[in-house]
């Protein structure tokens, strides 16, 4: 077995486990940042280093596009090509290609699609997908899947989701091909199903007979109100084997990160802490200010008081204040460095949590410290 | 005094020295990179401490104007509010005003002009370009000039060298005052007087009544040829007196470097090697290259092979090319680096050149390593 829980909370579904991985072991719940064309957006992979990260989450259609997947096998695979010696896990892609409606055509074989690059045309199938990750020597794979947008009628995504079964039919068989050949990653199919739990249990029942290492959790973070991504993830992860890492695609805050593992998550990515630095919002546990506010101009302390990343060492809110108004591009890198510092603390303390078992306690504390007027901000 | 020669080179004028400043001392021929707005483009402070500098350039016309020097004032001047521990120098921002022509107006007791940012009037004087400098707390203080362009008449030159020369008497008597009252900075006021050797003299006679520890050459590197740039330099510098740092105001590239250092320059800066990183362009010894060329895609090998930088050390051109290509903005800090490791590795070469006695014979080296093709990149 690739997954071992180490811990287990008695009064939610959260768990602590490790995943041993073809780059590294993986202590979870883990947060992974997104590296989406093979760089983490503003740092550098000595700045995921000295962050302590040991997972990030790439896009297998966006490096099929560029710099295309043979520059990336000649290199020697992703890792060698971005000089990253953790896991990888890369996206299949479904949900870019999808997403843009006006350059796709999706049938019961695959998609096809023109580049949103330079307007070439290609074609995805289950196959390809895998045949790609292959490529790029990911850690972890997804596999083709049709995410339907939110909201859809159970038509579209029952719809959406017999195609999913059916790729998934397919990509699981390519799979076991690539292990048989000595692929040592490890398989992590997309769960599908919308909002609807007959349509989620539909494709739990499914997914049991696929030779999955793990579970993606797909469809979710699409729009939907928070109440209706826990409510419908909760009736999913009940169906789900105890043993599976499960991966919550596209989430989340440091509120989501404390709720989805609640909830029984174990791994998350998203691009919403380094997103939001690149638009002036700090993290703290507060919750998040905009270094762009007037407020900061001549404000000297570091952007969290209690935070020891190399940026709240030595920058103060108005120097900070200062390149994000003078357009410097080093505050992305410094504004990013510093979220992501925060992100990583937070997982940590949800694991030392669940091991320690007062999950339910730290959680509580959590939420009772944030602002409201800094949650809004 | 503050400046110290450690050797001097037979053949050429060049000279190897130190400075002694409120913030460390600084070993001559020093290059100074550009931190216009209190940031040296797309890097942070640790990495300046990485690659050794010691000294920068930094300017008040664009920091009275934005944070203000209020603000910086508050924060305990400007080496605090970045955070940056070396010497800094500051320029008057008179060239700054003087070329947004349509923005200000000149007069004989100083310049008026509107923010480039909010369009808000301000004016300059000799001795508010003084204080402002005082207020930032920055290590060697300029004086306000008027730049001529180029090409100008001598009439133009003559007028603007005049100006010049009347603000330098009341910006010395501001600065002696300063002086008086316990300010520690060094004056490097700035000498013009375009490209007529009368002029210049005429300029260099009347330095030599002000009680300056440097001297600027100003109004170079406007434009005009460089056998020119070289030409009225010598027989600028020739007038000077020996024991005073001249420093060159916007010069240059490495091969700049060597020919100025020839001339008997001490200090330059220039934005010259950040500036063409962020658009792409990768310095070697053998000239410079565009990693947005196609050759770069599949190419596995260093920005440069003999390099020891730490982005030569794991990146690789095909990624850099990569990232590039792909916009990411971490592309912009790797290049940056590397075009700086390289100036100060050139310049470190070329004093040790000069105090082992070999100057003339390792400048022949560097020109004859230049590829023609590179150069011409």
């Amino acid at each position: 077995m690739s997954f071992t829980l180490v811990g287990e909370d008695a009064q939610t579904r959260a768990r602590a486990g490790v995943l041993k991985t073809p780059h590294g072991e993986v202590e979870t719940p883990v947060f992974m940042p997104v590296a989406t064309q093979g760089s983490v957006k503003a740092l550098s992979q000595e700045d995921l280093e000295s962050l302590g990260v040991k997972a990030i989450l790439s896009n297998s259609y966006h490096l099929y596009l560029r710099p295309g997947t043979p520059t990336i096998k000649e290199a020697g695979g992703l890792h060698r090509f971005m000089d990253y010696k953790g896991m990888i896990l890369t996206d299949s892609g479904g949900f870019q290609v999808l997403s843009q409606a006006d350059l796709r055509k999706i049938d019961d074989d695959g998609v096809s699609f023109r580049s949103h690059i330079d307007g070439s045309s290609h074609r995805l199938t289950p196959e390809k997908v895998i045949e790609i990750q292959s490529e790029l020597g990911s850690d972890c794979w997804t596999a083709l899947d049709e995410c339907p947008p939110y909201p859809s009628t159970e038509a579209q995504a029952r719809q959406a989701l017999e195609r999913t079964m059916n790729w998934l039919d397919l990509s699981a068989t390519a799979f076991l091909k690539k292990r048989a050949e000595g692929a040592s990653a490890l398989f992590f199919p997309i769960l599908q199903g919308g909002f609807f739990p007959e349509l989620r249990l539909r494709a739990t029942e499914h997914m049991a007979k696929i030779p999955a290492d793990g579970i993606s959790l797909g469809g979710f973070s699409v729009g939907e109100p928070k109440n209706l991504t826990w409510d419908i993830l909760g009736r999913t992860i009940e169906h789900l084997p105890r043993e599976k890492p499960r991966y919550l695609m596209g989430v989340g805050t440091p509120e989501d990160l404390w709720d989805a593992v609640a909830s029984g998550v174990d791994m998350m990515d998203c691009v919403w802490p380094t997103r939001v630095a690149r638009n002036g919002q700090v993290m703290t546990r507060a919750g998040r200010y905009n270094i762009g506010g007037s407020a900061c101009r001549r404000d000297f302390r570091p952007l969290e008081e209690s935070c020891r990343c190399f940026v709240c060492a030595r920058y103060t809110r108005a120097y900070l204040s200062h390149l994000h108004r003078s357009r410097e591009l080093s505050f992305y890198r410094l504004i990013s460095y510093h979220n992501l510092h925060l992100m990583f603390e937070i997982a940590r303390e949800i694991r030392k949590s669940i091991v320690d078992g007062n999950f339910a306690q730290s959680r509580r504390a959590f939420f009772s410290g944030l602002s409201k007027e800094r949650a809004a901000a």
